[in-house]
């Protein structure tokens, strides 16, 4: 089908290649020249403008947003509002926040504008193998875009599905960033005891090629760590230093607010946190408090 | 090659048959008479005592041990070393903790006899797909062994290497499973947040098969998890209560001893204590805490 791709980043850029691959035209979106022209190259049609975009696609329209989280998606929904039109789909294939999408819904409801949102996993490599697709959304709205979802997961019947009402395609994939939190630490705490075993003098490389045939702790995350430790076994050049988008954050509060105790995921994201404390005050209070009642020594800076 | 097999628990006796398939002569022992009966009938020869099995193998011998670690181990070398002669292998295939390892393998090579650690995973799943194995020894006592191992691994070239002197196999199956508690406590905890968001009504089992195709976070451990909530998507009948046998707990005490910090493997092994503290002496104590200071009312049992 024909479809509107706004957003010609990392993920909307890939995403529009593998839907062409897939028999679908696409018109794409960007403000940046560059990012359009890129796709252009690649056999898609470009607009300059959102009105320009809409103008391009037939009614009723499918158009697919790829643009960061919180501001830029709303900047992106209140232009397209005006020039979209009842029977019109808007899918959110971003991170956005679950709460965020369920607001947005309503208000494109109250237009007669279908509001999909599917929670997108996959990064850099889903051009090639597909992505993983967590939808929420009406079910009439999503059966009319199945030719879309058939082409963007790894295979037609397998890696996508309606998973509830608007809202519930984002807060899966909340979710699933929060165990890919958790699933990180827990193979970069492992490696790190490997690393520091002197005795052994280990291949981390080695070990992580080995696990990953007939272990119980072979995955997707682990092939992505084997190939980082051959390229770069001693981490070189790379700082200590973890950032986070959001969605470890959004995935803790939702467990607070629900009661539910998930002391692993909030580790791991107090962890992030802690890479990027590098003047912890909380160190130099202990180490005063141990002076303070032992007379324990401070090491001074 | 001729392999004697001590142990034919469910490790032991599949490793047996998958050795058997490859075309190696099994001898296998285990004090359960209906366990050396099931490997007879698979195909093996079997032997009544560890005596018995030491005469019915060539010199120089080859014996794999897959025995619980601990005193098992123990008492079943100490009836062997004066059974073996100069030039034989021993094989730990188990969980033995590496610095015992390490203490052994002295004890035998001063007879002589080379000592070799492999560390075993793949679960009951191992027979069919392989074992992923991580051994440690002299190199040329684990290159005369290269046909069992090639035939254990899921492939000749896949899944197994010699990871470093005698103990490092079994140190590097312990930090193997120190990242596989990691790893199972992550999921466990999102999928339990997504069970507890009742407005969205969400089906775990199809959220689970979703994410196995494409997402960042698909794994083997997620296709377990996966087929787990189709055959029992309300998990009837299974206490919460989680078991350990050792080789978390040495893991996090091999971070502290080389100062790793290990936040979330510690914290998946204190996940594991606190599902079967019932009685929880603290959380009685904090509960008195609260009243104490702010008159906040205890729940009575």
């Amino acid at each position: 089908m024909k479809l509107g791709m706004i957003g010609l980043g990392r993920m909307g850029a890939n995403m529009a290649q593998r839907l062409m691959r897939g028999g679908h035209a696409i018109v794409g979106f960007d403000p940046q020249p560059a990012a359009r022209k890129a796709l252009e190259d690649k056999g898609a049609a470009s607009a300059e403008s959102l009105a320009a975009l809409v103008a391009a696609l037939p009614a009723p329209r499918a158009l697919w947003l790829m643009v960061p989280a919180g501001d830029p998606t709303d900047a992106s929904l209140d232009t397209l509002l005006p020039l979209l039109a009842a029977g019109d789909t808007v899918i959110d294939g971003g991170n956005s926040y679950y709460k965020d999408t369920q607001r947005r819904a309503k208000r494109f409801a109250e237009h007669g504008i279908a509001y999909v949102d599917s929670g997108t996993s996959g990064g850099i490599w889903g051009l090639d193998e597909g992505y993983s697709l967590m939808i929420g959304g009406d079910e009439t709205a999503i059966e009319r875009l199945r030719p879309v979802f058939e082409t963007l997961a790894p295979a037609p019947d397998r890696g996508w599905a309606r998973v509830g009402p608007v809202g519930a395609g984002h807060y899966t994939k909340m979710v699933h960033n929060g165990i890919e939190y958790g699933l990180m630490q827990a193979y970069a705490e492992g490696f790190s005891i490997l690393k520091h075993k002197a005795e052994f003098a280990l291949d981390l490389h080695r070990i992580a090629e080995i696990w990953r045939h007939g272990s119980v702790v072979r995955s997707w995350l682990l092939d992505l760590t084997a190939d980082a430790l051959q390229k770069n076994p001693e981490m070189a050049g790379i700082a200590p230093y973890v950032p986070d988008s959001g969605e470890g954050r959004w995935t803790v509060d939702e467990a607070i607010e629900l009661n539910v105790p998930v002391p692993v995921i909030a580790q791991s994201l107090i962890e992030r946190l802690r890479s990027r404390d590098k003047e912890s005050f909380a160190d130099k209070l202990l180490a005063s408090m141990r002076n303070e009642f032992g007379g324990h020594a401070i090491t001074k800076e």
